[in-house]
């Protein structure tokens, strides 16, 4: 298949871009910035079109060529969740891009979405579950999945809207939870400062989170709103226990230090029963 | 006030009974075996009716006396949660008792209820939620409120529905996970059994959940359901871990030898804003 992705030097897209090549999948990459491309080993591998895509004139699209997908992960600003550009900027912008793709380029789209759009309910979270976006970033991709669901009413095509949870590796923002420990393990901190760690989360390896979008790639059937997650509650706490004693540190956890979140659920995490049913085990 | 107490000597209403000759109530206590509730430093300050409630003739009814309030906590058999018994023969006996009372004892009860009338919900639940019980036991005291609720409507009385989520402490059940973990420190155990303990949970102390019945008790105004609970979840994790902490014990905790039950929502907790509206501070 042609794949175009969006966000690729992102933190699932490097990651996302390599099973797409292993896959045999033609990838093209449309991004900002060519020198930062440059510096993933898979650059040789794609074609890079220049392009901001918020800015975007129609010349552009025709640079994008025939897709058979466009892969949309790109989503600039973030962490920052409750900054107001994700719906002044991000959604109006996206919105544009994504349906003069429809128009021109690509009869199907993948689209990151996120599991803050189920907002703070609590429990297993399903994707025929209303959702009850609590800041700006998940309302604005509330919004945009919206949108996308209403044109399809024009252009009929296929929308596969990936869920995504939390996940951690390579790539990770420093300021994410696991970043800073391995700050901590480094520096021979002889303590971590963190919270009581008994919120129940839903976590995957980036890599699995790329190897499953691939796979909804591969299974245009699943379409629609889809989970991308683990299924299995686990505490923050646990997680980094994992993570210490597969890096075989001993620093000790100063639990309780800061206090828990009052925008997030205690618990919650996702079903996975959909992907599942259309691209096999988890 | 004249109280009138069933349960007495069970795990709650053990406690009980001595908050409320505290506060000055004037306490009468009904149960099947003044052997067992002679045992209490409590039996004589109270005055006790030998009945069984669930085969009650009206001569028993007037044996009662006038009470400003029941407070009923008998409930047999329990835990064995999922046993045909608490709905054939609990509710059917209950609702003729409780009825009864209302007909020619008193004008107010307060009826212990449960957390398990929530059913599979997750997160923090509170009292307009509806109710999904999923076990016998639960679907019994859920049957039994609703018979109440509707009486109300033939014989105007206060109806106070206490929802006690978890408690631990003095009287505990045997098998009760606390009870084990004492045994097992007590024995000198190098080690203890459990499930995965990231289950978050609402518990209280006995004596605390007794203090808020007769609360509610001194406050009628607090009708209709109202949950006691902590409004705090914890892990059975750190539950355990305090509990150690405070025995000064050192065994170790073998984390995921059993596995998580599954007619229980991994995570739930209770909403203590309405007993706070009517009881204070908690």
């Amino acid at each position: 298949m042609k794949v175009l992705v969006t966000g690729a030097t992102g933190f699932i897209g490097r990651h996302l871009v390599p099973v797409l090549l292993e896959r045999g999948h033609e990838v093209a990459v449309v991004g900002r910035d060519v020198e930062r491309a440059r510096g993933f080993a898979w650059f040789d591998s794609v074609r890079f079109v220049s392009c901001d895509i918020h800015r975007m004139d129609d010349r552009a699209l025709e640079l994008f060529g025939a897709q058979d997908i466009v892969v949309h992960l790109a989503w600039p600003g973030l962490p920052n969740y409750k900054a107001a550009f994700h719906v002044e900027e991000n959604l109006p912008g996206d919105c544009r891009f994504l349906t003069s793709l429809i128009k021109k380029v690509t009869g199907r789209l993948l689209v990151a979405g996120t599991c803050a759009e189920y907002g703070l309910q609590s429990g297993c979270l399903t994707e025929e579950m209303p959702t009850y976006p609590a800041n700006a970033y998940a309302q604005a991709k509330d919004s945009l999945r919206t949108v996308l669901q209403d044109f399809q009413g024009q252009y009929p095509f296929t929308l596969q809207w990936a869920r995504l949870f939390y996940m951690y590796g390579p790539g990770q923002n420093p300021n994410s939870l696991l970043a800073q420990l391995d700050r901590a393990i480094d520096s021979g901190e002889p303590e971590f400062n963190m919270s009581g760690g008994e919120q129940l989360r839903d976590y995957l390896p980036v890599q699995e989170v790329a190897r499953r979008l691939v796979a909804l790639a591969d299974h245009p059937a699943c379409a629609g709103v889809v989970n991308v997650c683990s299924g299995e509650p686990v505490s923050v706490r646990n997680l980094v226990e994992r993570h210490l004693a597969q890096r075989g540190a001993t620093l000790s956890l100063n639990l309780g230090h800061y206090p828990y979140a009052d925008d997030e659920p205690m618990a919650f995490w996702g079903g996975t029963e959909k992907y599942r049913r259309f691209c096999g085990h988890v």
